[in-house]
């Protein structure tokens, strides 16, 4: 069995009253699409292939979908908004599709990222037992108004489904809906291809309306039953933030079953793809999201916000910290208010402490910049510590410039390091250097231009000061 | 029909057990007083003017209500704490309101923030149909303890509302309950002012004693049914932290319907004065409030604080923004960790970056200043880029001084603007400079003191401090 | 009555999954097993010593136990993992308990938060009626699988307790279970000792057993009937998760019954040992642990974190205010973005503004550092003003060093302090200064080394520039 996935995006979510295309909406710093994605993903060497059906114009966004694996989506343009079975039509036209030599079409909704990896394992065990069959999958709801209803013979078999629209009184007494999910074999989708009617009331052309086409053929259809949840879609704002508060749920739930300490799971935001090490403790308000790793027995402050970033075992990240494609080496201890941009490489047991920025910029181990400190493309050595004030001046206003600081080097409070430079292992460079030319490893730089001290200068600054304050007013009211 | 508002907010409020008088009490930036008021104010030309009735002294605070519109508070003391119908009383005796032409008094608690337009808007309707009739609004308890019931005659009508301390078993089993809403005729109130005799036991006079009263004259009373909600009041902390969580859910409802997308609206606070665009996404942990606008398409990290703040369409606040008075232009890149003080303006795709302060700071077009500065008191022209670490000195100890810094210009990192200064178009100023006149358009500035470069002067340093750090540590310990 | 506690705080809790041992899990910032202690400990004068049973090797950390109070925890290793009663012979066997003259023991599960000290009055009540009794506490669970069952016989005296694994069918069907709490005399302890045989299954010895042997014995077995929550262990992160859920709610709703106003008790942490004078506003997201101490009337603002900080009445803390082991005087106002690190004591009307760091940093009066400051092992006299930028340079890579600034002293901005410095009263320091000599009184210092100004230098300064990147980008591809 080699199954091509269907994920259908192409509707247009007008409902969500969003420039953003639905699909795209975020959900734990993932667009909503990714979900369904990546449960498909997870099957593995089963899916050959995944076509996420996108309106004209596609979906924007360099890349709209990243998920783990070898899988990479192949995108098709519904042209139309002709339906369902529209989509599935463009599909099974696609020279991807044609080339491929799958047996099975795994349909889901880009906007129903509840589904789970466990729910798609079933329908495919399904498939596996009854080749031939469609198999849909069905929920039993209180209310299952708006929801195709499953009609069954007295024999059980399904025979069609229903639209709301279209259904009897005693047809919209069934709470038995379809919950939108197929595997369906490839014959029997490539035998309708032209041959489903639109919708007279629509326009549009259902899927659902392969049932009854099978059953006239006499061909089989099983069903599988989900739970109401895994069937929910997103509709509005509202529905989106409501499933976000399941996935929330649900992958913290993982994460803590994996030892990891969470103070407030319900003020804990982690994303699909985050992986986090045993006896980790986070406190609340912090958000991890895109490929972050965290390793064991970290301390995470309150309100941290991690993108793809590495964080090694032992680490301690200080109340906001806030970091994007960097890596944290073990035992660092990082923060409060340290904002690690891309390129950022921090060594074991490096200190960054509060206001420092940090931006290409690879420390080595033992390296220290506990304050108020701008560090951009630079490297700095083992043991070196950076004072606080301290700037690389790595922009002149047309390029970036490197700095390269040695090990065991000593820079003095506010200095700027004007880029490109070269700072010699040992170094010491004085407070209030601003330095522009490369030192040898061993030298002492200092820049101490000769003060004037006036004895007494105080009382004439403040007679002066007060004298323009007086002399402002006047002119002010005058 | 023209109405007089009456909020009533002379009640001491004990059981909050705080010095903040209870209609003061911050609900999403907001009075709780203000909600109520809000209400009143948005029935429009119907209301012909708002009376706060307060305590002695009245409420702190410069402007305790501010709301939209055109009707300002007027502010009545009730001198003594003689009940609602006494306050009602120091109304109609009021000047405003006895030269004022009023055919009704609209009376609210000043403590009841769950009443909403529409409850209002029915009320109003009921009163225009009928204006003769005193119209009370009642709810329908499942535990009516502590509230006054209504008591109606076999036909339905309603003949009296009894306290709970007056209420027989039988009365006391009634679930309907008086909600404390009430629109009444100005001929009732003026009849009745100096008749209603206090409570025996409490010695206040209550406005519910009217209904007896015009019952008695073969008046009409009707009734308007309330849900239980709307009538809820806040007598103590934890109910103000509970309809702070309603109010938090009903506003935050009204933005998703909008379009706006809230990564968690159990974890994100709007006031109720705040509007915002289609299309913005909010992530958990922020705070708008006051009277910020914010544009469509814009992207609010976490924990960003917004009062009285205007952001531009398609701007990113990344997490931990701070403003306040602020505007942001359109497309403008702000943070993380940015504070933003009144007074600043900030154009079209200006970037403000990390630990960045600015305060009455004019920055032009495409102008950066990403990191670690101080901005007070400064125009920063179009494309101008602000280097790490600049300062404005714009305080002598004395006065408060400008620095206007012209189009093009290059400050290099570290660079301090003694203020009053004008930087000219295209100037460059090198890093570590003190800039105390005037640059001329196009000049370059540079301070460049001739530092000491001493090859192997860190052994020295080395041996130094070691030596300095033995003697020390054989003092300390003698 | 005086009572010997016993906490049992020897499990593995394999199923945290976790290295960290699970009673030292932290809960509002103190560990779990905190919570049971200080229940013991608020027992006052009828508490002689508590014993706290560890597994071999003890609990990691110096002070794992820390609660208000003169009673020290006795730390009392259990070699085997034999049991609760295992747990209680090696306490009675420990020379602390044999030479003090309690005439009860009550033990506690370590893993159980929720008991409060009304619960354990209850107990010590029941046990000064009848001193000879043991005393059980048992729950009334709809599902009671799990835990051990109440036997009582037809008269309802308890007769034995039956473990869920010895239990018949009829037995299982019992809702009255074990809720692992006791006051056992003394001499029922010392009878027993050595006495009571291992269960079979897992070589464990239990103190349930005691029951029978009581009864046995025609000795008195009491039952103190306590809620399902007062009972609730953690066995897992979940758990754990749970029970802080509900700590913090009780903890919040007491600080809001004394007139604290928070605006959302499910985003706010404060642990068990925090005080808050009333009138205290508290935005969401804060986190107050340790013996952090807020004063009346004080408002503190989004995500701050205090430990172990004195906050005088009237105190503003803005936004992001993360302070440890500090006092801020009264109507201090601090933040946004202030960290304030151990040491630091703000006097009076202090104002700390953002992006400044403190540490063993005292301020008189007055004081002010608004902004980008580093101020480290330094006094600052009252209304001495502390310009932008300023650093105080206290490390010379070896050691740490003081600076003394007097009162109503100037510091210009972007100075640097080199200490050990003292700076006399009344003293101006310009803009951009080194300081590193000691300045009198009324001293004026001025570091302002001629600067170079070349008119349209900056002509000559873009086309280097640009040729440079020409040259640049050439090398690049070649």
């Amino acid at each position: 069995m080699i199954i091509d996935g269907v994920l259908l995006a192409a509707g247009s979510g007008t409902r969500m009253r969003s420039p953003v295309p639905k699909v795209l909406s975020p959900v734990l710093g993932a667009p909503l699409l990714s979900y369904p994605y990546r449960a498909l993903v997870r099957l593995h060497e089963r899916v050959g292939a995944v076509h996420v059906v996108v309106p004209p114009g596609g979906l924007p966004g360099d890349r709209p979908l990243e998920a783990p694996g070898s899988v990479s989506p192949l995108y098709v343009v519904q042209e139309r908004p002709d339906g369902t079975f529209g989509a599935c039509e463009a599909v099974i036209s696609s020279s991807a599709f044609l080339s491929g030599s799958s047996t099975h079409l795994l349909v889901l909704n880009g906007d129903g990222p509840l589904v789970d990896e466990t729910l798609l394992e079933s329908l495919v065990s399904l498939g596996e037992d009854r080749p031939g069959a469609l198999v849909l999958t069905t929920a039993h709801l209180d209310d299952p108004t708006g929801y195709g209803r499953i009609l069954r013979d007295p024999s059980g078999r399904v025979f069609a489904i229903r639209e709301e629209s279209a259904a009897s009184a005693s047809e919209k007494a069934i709470g038995e809906v379809n919950a939108g999910i197929y595997l369906i074999p490839r014959p029997i989708l490539l035998e309708a291809a032209g041959r489903i009617a639109p919708d007279p009331r629509k326009g549009e052309r259902y899927l659902t309306d392969l049932v009854a086409r099978v059953v006239a053929q006499a061909g089989e259809v099983l069903t599988l039953s989900v739970s109401p949840e895994a069937m929910r879609g997103v509709n509005t704002q509202e529905e989106l933030s409501l499933v976000t508060a399941v996935l929330r749920e649900r992958i913290n739930r993982l994460h803590m079953g994996r030892g990891v300490t969470l103070q407030d799971p319900l003020r804990t935001d982690i994303g699909p793809e985050v992986e986090i090490g045993p006896g980790t403790v986070i406190l609340p308000q912090s958000f991890l999201e895109g490929r972050t790793r965290v390793g064991s027995s970290c301390r995470i402050g309150l309100g941290v916000h991690l993108l793809d970033t590495e964080v090694g075992d032992g680490a301690v990240l200080r109340d906001y910290v806030v970091a994007s494609s960097a890596v944290i080496g073990p035992k660092a201890v990082v923060g409060p208010f340290a904002h690690l941009r891309p390129g950022t490489e921090l060594g074991l047991e490096v200190h960054i402490g509060n206001f420092v920025e940090t931006k290409k910029a690879v420390l080595g181990p033992g390296a220290k910049a506990n304050h108020l400190s701008y560090l951009g493309d630079v490297t700095v050595g083992a043991r070196t510590n950076i004072g606080a004030g301290t700037i690389t001046c790595n922009y002149d206003g047309y390029e970036k410039f490197e700095t390269v600081i040695g090990e065991d080097v000593f820079v003095g409070s506010d200095t700027q390091l004007v880029a490109p430079l070269i700072v010699g292992d040992g170094a010491v460079i004085a407070a209030g250097s601003t330095v522009v030319a490369d030192l040898p490893p061993g030298a002492l730089y200092l820049t101490r231009p000769s003060p004037e001290l006036r004895p007494e200068g105080a009382l004439r600054y403040h007679e002066r000061r007060r004298e323009r304050r007086k002399k402002n007013k006047r002119k002010e009211s005058p």
